[in-house]
């Protein structure tokens, strides 16, 4: 019986790990469960999964909570300091990280600082603190487990095989609801139209960033860090599909890929049941039915961020993190209808170029350059909401 | 220094790999080499590779080579006891088997029997003897490697997972030159037509098979033996572009493939340096270059012989042995320009009606099954080249 901490429970990814969970009965206990503010939510999880401990993020609706349950049949924790206790806990097993942003980065941290096995879907920690991640990991002797698809397919890929025969790994981007938008027409891209992903149906702020292909370009980073490879071995090729998750290619020039219907479930399992499979009664990729797939060159003119992500690797430091906290604000604020779509990017871009870099080799300045990013990209907003 | 045997060295396997063999110096030597009757090609060899031993299948040439060369500087043995003494020799620590057809057998199975590592491209012998070939190399501990591009692609997507995780393997196949041609089409279809692969440069025979479809039921039934699995867990998809060499999905569906620019010396390179991989300075896969990957149903009306693989192999017994030698027969007889394209499906498929089918657990069931089919086939060769 593995014991299971979700941080982040009430979303996309958390919703797919209890599916999956519930499919392998007496293999799985739920012993904590984090959200950010879902209360009513979280309760109900709480009443199917009695967990021993959860936490929300937001003080107000773990005393809610709280309030309606007591702490009789679960231990309820409140705000940051909550969420990294629960990410801690001394009988968990493997930690799924699956908080949406850079709220994810203590929680991860602590799992890790604890000698948790880590599956992570939450990319930020990662693109903010990479160095500092796999340090700790590094000397904890944690394995992090990819669950993003493009991740978990380069780690399926990797399998068996040994670093040094890595020539590079190619990440699949789908291109996102705008693949084919002119310029023009990015400008006056709604909400609706850039939440509409064509093959995963995920969260809203993972959604925008599929759109502007700032996913891909934290997924990028992410990569670097998660398979330790320099930038200019990590390529990404259009793929509208989505049915190959991710590839890597060796020195022989053989490439391994792996490929499946779009469906979060699958590399879920495969980090609940690593290093085995388990058998999930779920529809099989058809590829005659699918009948073609199709691959091109990113348009870096078209998704300038792709590009900007790649450059903030190169350059390191506190880059990413910047890059990171503009895009949460940037986005954030275009989902509330203060910015247009494409002044996403002018805010990223002159928050940036705004920023001078530090190294990023300790946590107070990761969370300083974060949390200078969030007021500069602040005002950046507030500029492009009055024009 | 790893000591390689290569069997049918003059072949298009053998060139690719000499050729992978010269790339890494002091890495191989070429302890042994055969051929079936080009004494001067063999020659060459001789020069460039310094041999220890070499055999010839032909009697002549190998008494015209033994003539003008000698017995000073390399070993020259004569007919199939050749061929099996140097499969067996002591030093050997690989041993390539690619002769063409079940004159491979023999060999094969005495490389077996020696306890050597087999890197496998010839794929008849599984095909007419898999059920003893397969006890043979267990009995021997003996890996069996293979080179097909579709069976290398199986072996590396299984590197490190578990055989009880397969849910299927999917074989790709480019449906060779004439799967646009029509049935009346198809009556007509000359030597030089059926022989032109759209993708893969190959040996005559092979591409006569790739043209019927053949190739992939002898694959089929190669892979049967090759990674133990029933045949309803091996499926076939057309994939013209030769681009994906086949595909495994495991019970979690997720698909794992491996994927190249259709070139053997990968494969090739990959069973050499197993279970390391080693840099190849050969173009890389671009899939933006490429831009398109297609899929369809294999047409078992316009292909009936890929699904008498699949009945072959399903009723077992002799009865693949004698699919493949009524295949051998016709094939050489539409090369020779006895009977025309069409026929050859129709050679086998009276063959394989008048057979009487038998267990194949012995090596003289499975030769005598071989002999008849020979017998019965050219019989009916007899008939058609008379219509």
């Amino acid at each position: 019986m593995k014991n299971i901490v979700i941080l982040g429970a009430t979303g996309s990814i958390g919703d797919s790990t209890l599916d999956i969970i519930s499919r392998f009965p007496g293999q799985f206990r739920i012993l904590g469960l984090t959200a950010k503010s879902r209360d009513a939510k979280l309760e109900k999880l709480i009443e199917r999964h009695a967990p021993k401990v959860v936490a929300l993020a937001d003080l107000k609706a773990a005393a809610a909570l709280k309030k309606r349950i007591g702490n009789k049949r679960v231990k309820v924790l409140a705000g940051e300091a909550g969420l990294v206790e629960v990410a801690g806990l001394a009988e968990a097993d493997l930690v799924i990280s699956a908080i949406v942003g850079a709220a994810g980065l203590l929680p991860t941290l602590s799992a890790i600082q604890a000698g948790k096995t880590v599956a992570l879907a939450n990319k930020e920690p990662l693109v903010m603190a990479g160095e500092i991640i796999q340090r700790e990991a590094k000397l904890k002797g944690v394995s992090i487990l990819p669950i993003d698809s493009e991740h978990s397919a380069v780690f399926q890929a990797l399998h068996g095989e040994r670093h040094e025969d890595i020539k590079r790994m190619i990440l699949t981007a789908s291109g996102g609801p705008l693949l084919r938008h002119s310029d023009i027409e990015k400008r006056k891209v709604t909400r609706k139209e850039a939440l509409a992903h064509p093959n995963w149906k995920m969260g809203p702020k993972i959604s925008i960033d599929s759109a502007t292909l700032m996913n891909k370009g934290l997924e990028i980073i992410e990569a670097r860090w998660l398979f330790d490879l320099p930038p200019d071995k990590i390529d990404v090729v259009i793929h509208p599909q989505s049915i190959i998750h991710s590839m890597v290619e060796f020195v022989d020039r053989s490439v391994i890929a792996q490929l499946g219907l779009p469906d979060m479930r699958t590399p879920i399992s495969y980090v609940l049941h690593y290093p085995k499979r388990a058998p999930l009664d779920l529809p099989s990729l058809d590829l005659a039915t699918v009948g073609t797939l199709t691959f091109e060159k990113p348009d870096l003119k078209a998704f300038p961020l792709l590009n900007t992500a790649y450059e903030t690797l190169k350059s390191g430091g506190t880059l990413p993190a910047v890059l990171n906290a503009a895009n949460e604000e940037a986005v954030a604020a275009f989902l509330n209808a203060q910015i247009g779509f494409t002044e996403i990017e002018a805010v990223i871009h002159q928050t940036l170029e705004a920023h001078s870099p530090q190294s990023a080799d300790t946590l107070e300045a990761v969370i300083e350059a974060d949390e200078w990013a969030r007021m500069e990209g602040k005002r950046w907003i507030r500029h492009y909401a009055r024009c």
